[in-house]
């Protein structure tokens, strides 16, 4: 199942999305929320008639770094032996055709495709063979980072925490098993030219690995994301731009930079 | 006036603390949330009778490195020439008198004293002159550090954010202002032997500096919490150790450290 959030009428709802072509798209209202037990209402709105929002509203967002080899390569970086974290913040995050506001202070941002991993239950200490159980669904994402601030500064969090620097969408699949979502294409356009292509197999650290990783030191809650690392082909965005992450089975999360006002 | 945050029969309430003797302290509950316009209610419950809770929920916690020459310098580290933020999750925020929990996937945790800042309201670049207008007031922080894993491990989501390595409180003291936050002795001891001993006016870049530097970048929420930085004397905690930290005008956050469970 497709899980969006969106508003309509001043209204935010979760729904469950159908059929196939992109203008004819269906929400089906959920009744409830999505990470307990929830049913389907049969009332029906077009998405078209919608504002799509964030997926969800995540309390955190832990995201990895240099966990593709080629992308570690292309900045000059070792491939690290374990795992390594930050955050970006709530404040980060906007949903599929929000605007990218390109900061004042930075004059290098760049765009970072990444398989988004969004958490299902609250947990800690996942062991291996139960991190399916506490993963709810999988969506797209940028990372979005300014790349000359991120070379300045010994932490990131003003480089890839700057507000508009996390689009997530623009819906949760959650039919896809942990092997499915290992193995998918995930690529991203800039004004529709592509400018990243990777798949999620060439992972160093698998989606278990990471969830082991990060939970052995941290409680997640329902609605935490991880973003699981860039393939090679990061670049430059600018004003103006028209930048889409898709991943293979998910859908596409289509932004547009602005100068932030 | 120092405002509390308890819980007592199973209700969350803030409070305006009354007294001096830790003994005989006295919460007048609010009426409202302290964000906002509030009064007070008179009805009065003593200290004694209730748990404090973290003084306030951040939405993100921004945290400052390398802000004091002397700890800069102990640690081995030039003193960067400008400020350099991470994050410490809303998961990783306990009260006064909860426990640190050592972590499992560490064999040297250390404190670090900080003067904690609170955000009294919505802001983003913020000039130098509003910064005073931002502010809630002030609390005690304990930036507890997984140093081992800090020096592993690039980006320090694991070292500086595992579940309660931020111990805020006991109260936020909103009536200094900020000439008077910036000119504080700050101290920590370890089962009552003085381990850190310094004052708020050795920061590098002042807590102006620092909210200018990092709403440059993001929007600050009422309740979020600025860390400033520790000065020198970090070293390791062991479990069953009680470690306190005391900010001169503001009051004792004191927790013990005890084996995860």
């Amino acid at each position: 199942m497709r899980i969006a959030r969106f508003s309509i009428d001043g209204n935010v709802a979760f729904g469950a999305v159908e059929g196939e072509k992109q203008d004819e798209l269906v929400l089906d209202i959920i009744k409830g929320i999505p990470f307990a037990d929830f049913e389907l209402s049969g009332t029906k709105v077009p998405v078209s008639k919608v504002r799509l929002l964030p997926p969800v509203l995540p309390n955190k967002v832990v995201a990895f770094g240099r966990n593709y080899a080629d992308h570690a390569k292309e900045m000059g970086n070792e491939v690290p032996d374990a795992p390594f974290a930050f955050f970006k913040p709530a404040t980060s995050v906007i949903g599929p055709g929000d605007e990218i506001q390109y900061p004042s202070f930075s004059q290098e941002v760049h765009h970072e495709a990444e398989l988004a991993v969004v958490i299902g239950r609250l947990c800690r200490e996942v062991p291996r063979e139960r991190v399916k159980d506490v993963i709810f669904g999988y969506t797209c994402a940028n990372d979005v980072t300014a790349r000359d601030v991120q070379k300045r500064e010994k932490q990131w969090a003003r480089a890839k925490g700057f507000d508009t620097s996390c689009p997530l969408g623009p819906w949760v699949e959650t039919d896809l098993d942990i092997a499915a979502a290992q193995d998918l294409t995930i690529q991203l356009t800039v004004n529709g030219g592509q400018r990243q292509l990777g798949r999620t197999s060439e992972m160093i650290h698998s989606i278990e690995d990471l969830i082991v990783n990060i939970s052995e030191a941290m409680t997640l809650l329902p609605g935490d994301v991880i973003l699981t690392g860039t393939p090679a082909g990061v670049g430059p965005l600018h004003v103006g731009d028209e930048v889409a992450v898709t991943i293979e089975g998910i859908g596409t999360l289509t932004n547009k930079v602005v100068k932030r006002g």
